[in-house]
């Protein structure tokens, strides 16, 4: 992994670097989790995020220059495949090669499956799943040739465990852990094992990405935790970063525990957030 | 569950009933074995299925209609929302409401990542898994309204294992895995627990969907035992039904074994199929 003070961002809108790039933190203070997590040294690194606020590139990029990092911003619209492509061409003529690639776009419409509307379903297929194809289109290429670099996938816990009012974005977040995975077994197939990947899998961050979630076991995350989990990750080739660690058990128990005592489990973690619920989709 | 003697199909071209909407056989013999394994009794059941050739909906239809059910055939491009809406309308005037829905539209383009074409991984997810969506949100509404059907995921063992050279078709099973079982999750959280779910993930069936299939464990499956298979499966309201069953105790290896054990049973397995590699894509 080369190690640079460069950083480039494709965002839509808000964020810029990891942990903002990543998790689209408003206050820039998950900055400096980052750059504690890895001793100080800045990774050259793709961010590709999609988040609501054009003032906040500006904000987090500067705030990351003042870390001593370089930054460069790209603003794109990840539902857009051609718009993915040509700034994909800009990042690669005006910065060069990419060694991480983070692919970190979501939406989500939190809705029962009737109430979610088609252009929501849409939007979350395009942005939290072919986006991730498009950009590993765009910069998987040079990694084989070098067989050098690292693709992040930002899945989801929802990627791995189902849950009511988000029945899309589950089906999403389990296409991105299969495209991981897959990605995961074809690449030395190819023999680019110099290629490394790395999936991660959260439950819920204190981001505003959901709104007001709890839940009665467990606890929701900050940006700081899953940032220092994810870079830890990255740095340590795991293939999958469940936070918290704990969520491979459950994965592990739900193959194992009768139906019966997984939902008395599940009723135990009552998980909370708002949802729309009975709105009959326009299509 | 519905007894009738009318089948519904959604073809795009040549299937039209269980098994054939189901698997595209090329020969309708599969027709007695799904007969047989339901006791000589036929289900309503819009079929919705994707296969090239116009001429082999007639065939099927005509056999079906030989062997005494009242068949009707509806031809729809499973990767256009608008004409899945639209022939579904139909479907409802000319048919009534349906009792059972089988997903099954299914395409796939076996090819390294990157020689796989950005229309062919559209497509795999339009058909694959979107179709999925704008069926179940055409035919979902009735079945709330009567708290009574049943939704059939045809996935694959693609949708829980991963392999080489079917990246993104990996990538659309795993999220039409993941609907299946949001969807099974959000059904009885909104209290309509008579409508059922079954998701069947057989391995390699011998209908020429992946060209010349071989593997030294286990063997290519035949239409008859997966159409056995799922059509128990939806009579018994189960889940998830793997073919072969051992496919869930796979499952568990995975996540118990380390990583060294599952590459030698890997190897052992030694899966292959035709398969496009190292053609870069035009995008």
């Amino acid at each position: 992994m080369s190690h640079s003070s460069r950083y480039v961002c494709f965002a839509k809108a808000n964020s810029l670097l990891l942990p903002h790039a990543l998790f689209g933190s408003q206050s820039p203070t998950g900055v400096h989790s980052a750059q504690a997590s890895i001793g100080g040294q800045w990774y050259s690194c793709t961010c590709l995020s999609f988040l609501p606020l054009q003032h906040s590139v500006e904000e987090t990029a500067a705030e990351c220059k003042r870390l001593g990092a370089t930054v460069q911003a790209f603003v794109v619209d990840c539902s857009k495949r051609e718009e993915i492509y040509s700034t994909a061409e800009k990042v690669k003529q005006e910065i060069g090669d990419v060694s991480i690639l983070v692919n970190n776009a979501g939406v989500i419409t939190a809705a029962d499956f009737l109430s979610t509307q088609d252009h929501q379903i849409e939007r979350m297929f395009e942005v939290n799943i072919l986006a991730h194809m498009w950009t590993t289109k765009a910069f998987l290429p040079t990694m084989m040739k070098n067989n050098h670099g690292h693709i992040v996938t930002v899945a989801s816990a929802a990627g791995h465990f189902v849950i009511s009012y988000m029945v899309t974005y589950c089906s999403s977040k389990f296409a991105a852990v299969g495209l991981h995975k897959a990605l995961t077994e074809e690449l030395p197939t190819l023999g680019k094992d110099g290629i490394k990947t790395t999936c991660l899998s959260p439950v819920f961050i204190n981001t505003g990405f959901v709104k007001n979630p709890s839940t009665r076991l467990g606890k929701i995350l900050e940006i700081e935790e899953v940032v220092e989990a994810l870079m830890e990750g990255i740095l340590t080739n795991r293939k999958m970063v469940f936070v918290p660690p704990h969520l491979n058990i459950a994965l592990l128990s739900e193959m194992l525990l009768p139906e019966r005592a997984l939902a008395v489990l599940k009723k135990l973690t009552n998980v909370k957030f708002d949802a729309v619920i009975g709105q009959k989709s326009t299509q």
